[in-house]
């Protein structure tokens, strides 16, 4: 993000000092994670890397795990909304509108976080550009019950989706771990027996924070091009996708009552795995359709 | 609707007085289409007295059927919302909200009726029951380009509608005309190849006057006892029934993803046919489901 | 079958000996079942007078229990075959073919009846008009692997089944016992959004002794009148139904290919319960179709 | 088929000798088509030298186009029998079993052979290739009704799909025509919301000459590595891919019925389009299933 790339084999190949300098900020305030696996190099993959990093987290003593889990800031917290963060945690937090909260949102995030905060001594953390509004939330809540022992490995595990995220950015090159889901659509005219072209679709993000994600037409296979959400996480969350064949039918001529039975046909469904392949077409004709989680 | 009902036997065996008066109302301030039938009795069914009713309308000279349609009063006119009107009048106005239009919905009826009597010479008439709000502007739009004997056409059938109803509610007994629709639904579950008891579902209708109609739970054959809506017209207009299915599987242990896949899911239909049977079943696993209007 | 049916209340009212008579073959040589009941009327419903039947029999002893089992012919037995047994049983084994074994069929019912005997020391029963000869080849196999106890009990079982179609069809009353499964389909045009009126439908049972068993056209409901199975136990075993939609889309006009993608569906499907009801609908387009066990 | 491919830049390189010889029995018996496209050279696609190849077909003289036509041997005609016809074209009637024609149906062809020719005075030619026996009839019983005019087009189209499918196999390079379909399926479990791996899949063509195509299983993904028919036209005819789901649900202990409701389902559709994609997935749970075609 604005940053440059790095090659995998210029981290390989160039001297300690560049190499921890070029993945300086990916494990926040923690250059040891760093500094102990720069005699591992070289990395066939990022993958290897970001693994080999992530070992050192867990074999890290508990003094050095909890300092990395206080070098991130709180959710919402005041230093999130005053800007005083690393900047990767001020966009990966902004993104999903933390920045913002206001009202009773906030003040249930500052008992939230008071309340974890007692219980564990690190802040919450959670990868947020895997996740809305709701389902941090919903985890938030969860996570408060946890034993600290579960609820340490599940912080660090978080860490883990937070760093393969900001490394999969900073680093190009071959073996890149999956950090990017998909959501895709198809539409079929059952009636015709072929794609349907031309139909207006609408994404939304639905739950609290509510908007627009995408306006698109099908193309002559009846998808969208691109892929309605491609190349990132899909947040683990709740989505609607409205499809106007109302439209559609009535530019075919296809014989349908007056008002059509069908005109727009909303889909809902939430998302669980941000790194999976969500695609859910849709067969239709003006009386009938169906919709599926497919492949 | 608060009056006692007469037995056809009776209207076909009373003298002339009781049968006029046992009619009076159902054609407003028109009693001679009473008078012009009680020289046909006996009728065998109400939808022969009704038919015929019509017919004294039909073959009515051009001066009569001017009055006819001038004895109705305008939609959410003033004397429609100071109570001046026939009281079956008042009822149907209501039922629709017509009688609590305000702002810019007043206004463009108060355009649309004056528009129309300049046009036509005689009062926008619509049978509202078999109508929604937004039904009754889109067809009060589109009448308003008839040709003058199109529209007095059509405005005679929409008073075979209206008197249809009230015939049918003021008479009982044999041959009664086709009045009512019925808008049922059904839940099939796939993976346990039985209908879904327990699903909550939620009858909404949409458009400007969005209110809930039913709610009501699947019973053991997974339909709802009564039909959704049965035993009137269901109003031409856009309707949506939600079932919480996501509920229903987690119930039956039945495994899914965290948040399910599919929670509540909502058909939304329009219905163009008061008097047809509009069944609107859902085939439902935990990841795919289907539609369509049966019968 | 042939013989007259008897009212419950005539049952209940008759002296000792029309009791005995009337009800004389229901259990096979076991005239003491009835006898032991008899002092227990009235009996309010047919149901509860099988019921009590069955609990004299399950509380015999040994002894009865045995000779009760060995009133039964051999299935394909050599009596079975030259008309040795109750007329009840000889239709009831003619009705699945096993009077007409020959060959390899015969000799591994012959094998099968000799091991059971060996270990049973009575012969294999079963409801044969509750199966087809494949579910009955099936079960036979199965059950000779029982333990003697589960056998005994299986074998009562199927006494009952046999004797409650036979009691259900001698009296008549009220209470009847369910002995009767259904077989029902619904084709829905989902292009036209309408039951599909004139689809020539063929029932065929599969399996080995594979013959048709209904041709019949649907009705302006989308149904056959009647259902293609009613009033009687669906055998155990494979079916297919075959929909000859190519011809009912050609009649319409609707649009296809040459040749048409869809011309004649055919639906296999297995019925485990003789007494549930089976609806197996089509919804199709010239495109697409699907099915489900409905109810 | 045997022969070495020849490079379209080596056919636009080398001498007129070269060129024609490298053409040589592309035009069965024609060699002038070959010479008189030979000046046109270079052509930038072999789309475009069969395209140039037709030209000069379509416009040479009568005489040409009939000597061209009669070029061509019989269908299931002696010489095809005897193998004294060109090795492409026997092979290509052999393939669809031309050439092993008995009884009835040879005489049938002889009968048609001998009418077409009387009406037309050229043999009866169709690119065996694009078809089955059973559409080869079909078709061949409609040309004979043919005008004469309308026919003599008809007949110079397949030759161009014969020509067509000869120079795809022969050169190699840039800008193929389309010659090849495509058909493929997908199964999807709906109760687990996933590819179904392992399903066991049948491929069968049907019609006069039944006979399996094709066994695959489906892969991870739920579909067969390659497609079930990839890489050359999709004969028109009639086909079934039947699925053997009752094991798959088995294997993951998917709670069913015994038998189960759903064991082997077959989809039987017919190709219309030799070069079109046919995309068949079937979404199936225990207890139903929906197919179509897709894209």
């Amino acid at each position: 993000m604005g940053q440059r790339t790095i090659e995998l084999s210029y981290l390989n190949a160039s001297d300690r000092q560049g190499f921890l300098f070029s993945l300086s900020g990916i494990f926040e305030n923690a250059p040891w994670v760093a500094e102990r696996v720069e005699a591992g190099r070289p990395f066939a993959t990022i993958a290897a890397l970001h693994e080999a990093m992530m070992d050192v987290v867990r074999a890290a003593d508990a003094e050095d795990q909890l300092a990395l889990l206080n070098g991130h800031p709180e959710l919402a917290g005041k230093s999130a909304r005053t800007g005083r963060v690393a900047p990767a945690s001020r966009l990966e937090q902004g993104a999903v509108g933390l920045d913002r909260l206001a009202g009773e949102e906030l003040l249930r995030f500052e008992q939230l976080n008071a309340a974890y905060r007692r219980r564990f001594a690190f802040p919450f953390i959670i990868c947020t550009r895997r996740h809305t509004l709701d389902s941090i939330l919903v985890n938030f809540q969860r996570r408060l019950d946890h034993a600290p022992e579960l609820e340490l490995g599940k912080a660090l595990e978080e860490i883990g989706h937070i760093t393969r995220l900001r490394l999969v950015e900073r680093v190009d090159g071959p073996g890149k771990p999956k950090t990017a889901g998909r959501l895709s659509t198809h539409v079929l005219d059952t009636v015709a027996g072929k794609p349907a072209a031309g139909v207006e679709i609408v994404l939304t993000q639905r739950g609290r924070r509510r908007h627009q994600l995408r306006v698109a037409l099908t193309n002559a296979d009846g998808r969208t091009e691109p892929p309605l959400i491609d190349g990132a996480p899909v947040p683990i969350g709740a989505y609607e996708i409205a499809f106007r064949v109302g439209g559609y039918f009535a530019a075919r001529g296809t014989t349908t009552s007056d008002p059509p039975f069908l005109d727009v046909i909303p889909i809902r469904f939430a998302v669980a795995e941000p790194e999976g392949h969500y695609h859910v077409p849709l067969l239709v004709s003006p009386w009938s359709y169906a919709t599926y989680r497919g492949s």
